[in-house]
């Protein structure tokens, strides 16, 4: 597994993207990180992966979702080896939209971990970071389950208390706050409280110019990195 | 909510039991149980749980499973204040032939604390038994999925991995190890590993005599509280 | 299994009602039904069922969701023996708040007529409507799912479509439209269309006095079949 | 939207094989299936999809799930636009390890029509195949849920029923029957018994040597085209 460098950007198209399109913010991406140096996780649909790695080489290829399952049986499900087998470096797993079992979520941070894969997991109160933390995934991402698709930024308590329920099971997990953040003060403000990385969704897919965006944002963390 | 005394017992009849038969067990565990003064939890179909606790008010009326959902729309889901208001006690959840996601689980143990009622949380591995301590139930069960339905009894590892998984997180939740007890060596090993209850299912109900089996299993919490 | 009388009538609570409430709302039915000897499907929590049925033997008790399963293990499912047990003579599957598989909806279908007890299926669009008619329920509900919990009544072609999807199938199969359905008017459009049977759940719990609302639906009911 | 020949062919490696294996068998699909003049339906993991269609661009390229979502939010969902856009030209839906509740495949279904991909839908019983016919997928396969993965073949009953259930709702759909199809007797039967398409999972994929099965298996369905 690679190890990843803070503070570190996601790129997140979910479903909003696919094929030219996504490519062409995958290559921006790339491009924009490479300037400031940063690490930039970028997701896609599963069909779009291999043309996203080969456009953007750099980019921390990342896969929405992965089943648990061993090679074998297993109709229609996200076999991990498959996805590491095409270049993929980490999965986003049990977000709001795509909710997992504790048994299956479980399996499946050991699962990533087996084939070579950084788990980054989606969790809403205080409480449930905690309890993804006992499952020692490398990655979380703290958002409110009711901001989710809003626009709006967690609030300061929601962003402290979530970040010290994960620190305070396992310091080793990197923290993402992403809910709503689409601004460089945005950025500023959830790395000011104690994120390790930041980004998002709509903030960049539905800003007028992908480019300037992605340039405003990652500029703001190396603002902070260098103050 | 009450308090629950250890060592304590529970009779789980799943689906195998339902109407007169769920009744005349449920009175033979209240007899068992008044008779070595054991706190017991007996679980049944929720359209027996009414006539269970009036056929059997010392035990502790447990549901089988609960939604997390506030009176309103809900088509089909067990509303927490519906069970609260004929007298129960405790809810299962989580169980691996009902595994629940880490936000329903999360959201179905505050409304149990909110009505009254309380949670009684399965859990598998060691990583997942921590993951729920961290959202404090009332109790866990710790159950290897590997072994559910096989008659047969969790090793001494697992049993003291799991115990100390949730003790390290929370002291005040009491665990049970259930899986395969059926004698009553069963229950004097589970309890010496450090459980705080035991009971079972197959284990009770297919015995050949119901009264015989609880006083073999019950008599033995009172040897060991006594030695 | 019961037969039922055209045209009959549903109050639905799901879960807005539980406990005293629900008791007094099953008395209403049952004696407002008894005035104009309609049949009245009731439906209720599961743990209210035998309750409601003691408070009100003449409704068609009725649950709000089975499982497939038969005796045996099978935690915080519910059980087909264990409603018919009770007295419950009819259940709803597939509502759109607990859609089922098509594989476990044939299977309860199925598991109802073993056990007799009456299934009464919802469905959406006319194409699900011959779908499920396939399968050849004792009744169906149609609803658009964008209308649920809006009050507003599904327009005349919905109806029209959806009732002859079905009567295309299996002439046997009782329809029921009642999506918004909350008025004595409500009731003689949607019977007038070629619906079967008709009620509701909002548009009787939400009213200022239920005995009242009752009253006007029911005997609308009576008023078109005399005229 | 392709048209289908009759008699067709599907090779299905579910999660069996990814990345250099399955372009393995694609390739050998290929050339074998042209050599019969067959065509050849072939699935793969989502993220090998875009080198499969590549390295073997006559197979009828098939994604063996799909979402039914449109462009937007949807962590980790298989969008329909992009599968289309890579070349994808059939998705498998409802598969028993992968079931749909029945507002889900009615809208898979809607959603392939819409943007130009087949759908082939899976069924087990009569009555769920005639439920489905009622849908209208382009084509089903039907396999007996009992028989999946034992490597039986399904009796000549339940092949007249499917089959006789699905044609008495709608002429036009394609009709695979494939479980524990795997050499060139069972190839005839099943197509003597009047199903469009065969083909198979572990029957090939277990075979000591893909080319030849592949070639037994085809060649039995142009022996059958000429007799």
């Amino acid at each position: 597994m690679i190890k990843i460098k803070t503070p570190f950007f996601i790129v997140n198209p979910k479903s909003y993207l696919y094929g030219a399109d996504v490519i062409k913010l995958a290559k921006l991406a790339d491009k924009v990180s490479a300037r400031y140096d940063i690490d930039c996780i970028f997701t896609g649909q599963l069909v779009d992966l291999s043309a996203i790695h080969e456009a953007a080489p750099n980019l921390v290829l990342t896969a929405q979702h992965m089943d648990s399952l061993k090679p074998g049986r297993g109709m229609g499900h996200v076999l991990p080896e498959a996805l590491k087998n095409i270049g993929v470096q980490a999965v986003v797993l049990n977000h709001a939209e795509n909710p997992l079992t504790i048994a299956t979520l479980d399996r499946s941070i050991n699962r990533a971990k087996e084939v070579g894969i950084m788990s980054i997991v989606c969790s809403d109160t205080p409480a449930q970071c905690a309890a993804i933390a006992e499952m020692h995934p490398t990655m979380m991402i703290c958002e409110p389950n009711s901001l989710i698709g809003t626009g709006n930024i967690s609030n300061d308590e929601y962003i402290e208390q979530t970040n010290r329920a994960i620190r305070d099971v396992d310091k080793n997990i990197l923290i993402m706050q992403a809910a709503g953040v689409s601004t460089a003060d945005d950025v500023k403000k959830v790395l000011g409280l104690g994120a390790d990385g930041t980004g998002g969704t709509s903030g960049i897919i539905k800003a007028p110019n992908w480019e300037e965006k992605l340039n405003e944002m990652m500029s703001a963390m190396v603002d902070l990195k260098e103050s």
